[in-house]
Formats: C-alpha cells, sequence, structure tokens
C-alpha cells in the first residue's frame, strides 16, 4: 500500500481483518507520539497518511475531529487523541511497558506532559512567524532543563513521558537552523545532552525527520496543497 | 481542625502520620471531582480549604501553582490537578473502582471527560457576565444529550467520567435559577433525568451545594476576599 498522503477523491483503504491502523500526517508531531509509542513497543501496524489541510471526505466520518492521530480497528472502532492513542497502545500491549506502573510516578510523568503546552504554545507562533515568541520557548525549555535529573525524563531508559514530549524538541533543531531560534547549549546544558542521547533511541531513530526536509515542507504549508508526502514517502 | 477557609497569616497545619490531605475550596469543581472520588471510594482524608483569591503564604510553596485540588503525603509529597488527582486515587485505592479496566473504554471515557470543556468554557463567560454565551452551553449539553445512551455516562452505574463532569452540571441549576441560563427539559430531556438519577448518589449528595448557596458566594466574589465559608463549613 502506498503511504503518500491521501487527499479529496481519495478511497478509504478497506480495513483488513487482525490489522491495527493508524492515521497520520508525516509531519506531524501528535501522530508522531503515536508512532514513536507503536515503533518502541513493536507493535505490528499499517499506516494511511492524510491531508490535513485538504482532507478527504471519507476522513471526516472516520474522525468528526479530523485530526491525526487517530486509530481505526478491524470491527470498525476509533480511537482519536495523541495522548489517549498512546496510552491505549501501552495498556494493551504488554511488551516494554512505558507508562509507570507506580501511580505516583504516572501521575507526574503526565504533569511532566501536560506541561509541554509551555514549549508547544510558544512553539507555533513562532513557526508561524511571531518571532517575539522565541524567548517563551526557551522559558518553557528552562521548566525541562530543571525538572531533568536522570538520562531520560523518567529514569535511566526512555519511558512514555520521553515519548510524549520528543516531537516537539526534535523539530528545534529546525527553528534554529532555519528560523533563527536563539537555542544554545550554555542554557539548556543537561537538554542538549538529552537531545543526542533521544536521537540514538531506535524508536526516535525509526520517526526522526532532518530540519531540511522540515525546512522544505513548511516552505509550501503556505500554499493550498502543502507537499506532505515531501520526496520522503512514496 | 476548623474546615474554615485559610488565607494570608494563616500557618500550614502539620501532616499527621497516615493522613492523606487534600487542598480544596468548597466551591471549586475542580476540586470537587476530588472529593467526589474520595466519597465514593471511601478513602480516610482530611481536608484543608484555601483562599484561592487571597492565598496563605505557605500554599505557594506547597503548591507552586496555586490552584486546589492538590494532594499532600505525609511524607511531604504533593499531587496537584483534579484528573491527575482522581486517578491517582482510584489506582491506589481498588475499593469501587471508577476508571473501566478495559483499555479502550478507559479511553472512550476520558474523550467525554475532556470534552467537558465544550461546557466549562462557555460556563465561565457566562457565570462572569457574558450572557452571550449562554447559547454555547446548550450547544455543549447537546453534545452529552447524545451521548448519553444508559443511566450513567459509562454504563448502569455512576463511574470514573461523571463524577468528573458532575460539578459543571450541578451548577447549572444556579446559572439557571439565578441568571437566567435557559436551560429547559425539552431540549435536554435525557441529561435532565441523569442529573435526577445523579442527585441520589451517596458521592454527590456528600458534596452538593444548593443553588442559593452558589448565588451566595458569587455574590461576594467580586470583593477583595469572597466569602469563602458562606456558613456552610466551621
Amino acid at each position: 500500500m502506498s503511504l503518500k498522503h491521501l487527499g479529496p477523491g481519495s478511497v478509504m483503504p478497506p480495513l483488513q481483518k487482525g490489522k491495527l491502523r493508524l492515521y497520520s500526517m508525516v509531519f506531524c508531531p501528535y501522530a508522531q507520539r503515536a508512532r514513536l509509542v507503536l515503533a518502541a513497543k513493536n507493535i505490528p501496524f499499517e499506516v494511511v497518511n492524510i491531508k490535513l489541510k485538504v482532507k478527504p471526505e471519507w476522513y471526516l466520518k472516520v474522525n468528526p475531529l479530523g485530526q491525526v492521530p487517530c486509530l481505526h480497528f478491524d470491527d470498525g472502532r476509533t480511537l482519536p487523541e495523541s495522548l489517549l492513542v498512546s496510552e491505549y497502545l501501552d495498556d494493551t500491549y504488554p511488551e516494554n511497558k512505558l507508562i509507570p506502573t507506580d501511580p505516583y510516578k504516572k501521575a507526574i510523568q503526565r504533569l511532566l506532559i501536560d506541561s509541554v503546552t509551555k514549549v508547544t504554545g510558544p512553539f507555533y507562533k513562532f513557526l508561524f512567524g511571531d518571532s517575539a515568541a522565541g524567548p517563551d520557548i526557551l522559558n518553557g525549555l528552562d521548566y525541562y532543563e530543571q525538572k531533568l535529573d536522570n538520562d531520560y525524563f523518567g529514569g535511566d531508559k526512555p519511558t512514555f513521558v520521553d515519548y510524549m514530549i520528543w516531537p516537539w524538541f526534535e523539530r528545534l533543531e529546525y527553528l534554529k537552523q532555519y528560523k533563527g531560534l536563539d537555542l544554545n547549549e550554555n542554557r539548556h546544558q543537561k537538554l542538549f545532552s538529552y537531545f543526542e542521547r533521544m536521537k540514538k533511541v531506535p524508536a526516535v531513530k525509526a520517526t526522526i525527520i532532518p530540519a531540511a526536509t522540515f525546512d522544505k515542507f513548511f516552505k509550501s504549508y503556505a500554499s493550498e496543497e502543502p507537499d506532505y508526502d515531501c520526496g520522503i514517502v512514496q
């Protein structure tokens, strides 16, 4: 099956018995959360990529929210929302449990995950041209710099929290190289080492996109139909 | 120990070994989520009420977010945020499990819980004088009217989702009687029966506040120091 992003006029690829389907979009950080969990847990799945700006008519019937990620089960049930999808996958597939079983540790991880809005809020403003939001991104990173007291946010190996916040951290390199974000190692020393560690994690390697490809995509984003495939999916 | 709300100049009541403490405020719907779960699960706890508009100096050290609810354990650890507190309590105390063990049912409940912003968004606008937000509250209720397909949102008995959305439903009566919200049984027939059922649930009976008392409290809210005790806590 082609991984090319589907738009208006397309037909929903038929569901297949026993196959878990993920609706995704290659550059979407929320969908990447789900793809990171799927990769980290070695869960077999098929992906159907969606042109979010020019959606297939059938997709709004499958997921009235119109967003990705969304799971589609072979019995027709669906599940939207990145955190719900990711938690569902971790609950359902026991291999490599990512969410702590200790209720307090789980809650503290969730607090760290929900705090990513400190970064994502100014992130989108800056991405779409409001350079005054740059300092707010750095302030948001200060919070994580202060919270990082081990190799990863949940301990000495990557767990749920790392995968839930990584997609925006990954895109900082693009903001720095192509959009002039004043990100530097002196201010966020622990985070910079953490970023390097994360880039070697197999699930991250399986989903990471180079800064130059983000630049190519976001340059096309203002057009009526952005270049969702960007030469990286066929 | 007095339940009167504490403000500036107060001293933090000392933690007691083996006692779980909840910081709360009698009229706060988020804190009520935690109190509903505590009541539904018969969890022993002590409550310390906080004047949210004029906070005790010590409270910001305990919970830098400055909000309620917040749990305080006898070893000094804390946990803020109503959904995290409520989930933690359900995870930790096995009696009367409120969150579904089935991962898909759990995710669908969470989707219903997160959708309460459809009601809470316009709720606060309307409460603080923007009468144009009234129709948006009713639209938000349409969503729940449509989703209710059993005696309760999670099946034939109250579960997590019911307790997480109830606090705003409870306050609709006050908005109707004292603020002119055009709530009527013809439009929300299933919800009206549901409200009556919920009012008979023991945990709801343990925390419910009459519309007239809400009115007394919110009338005092514009002042520098609202009447948090309102004659109902001593």
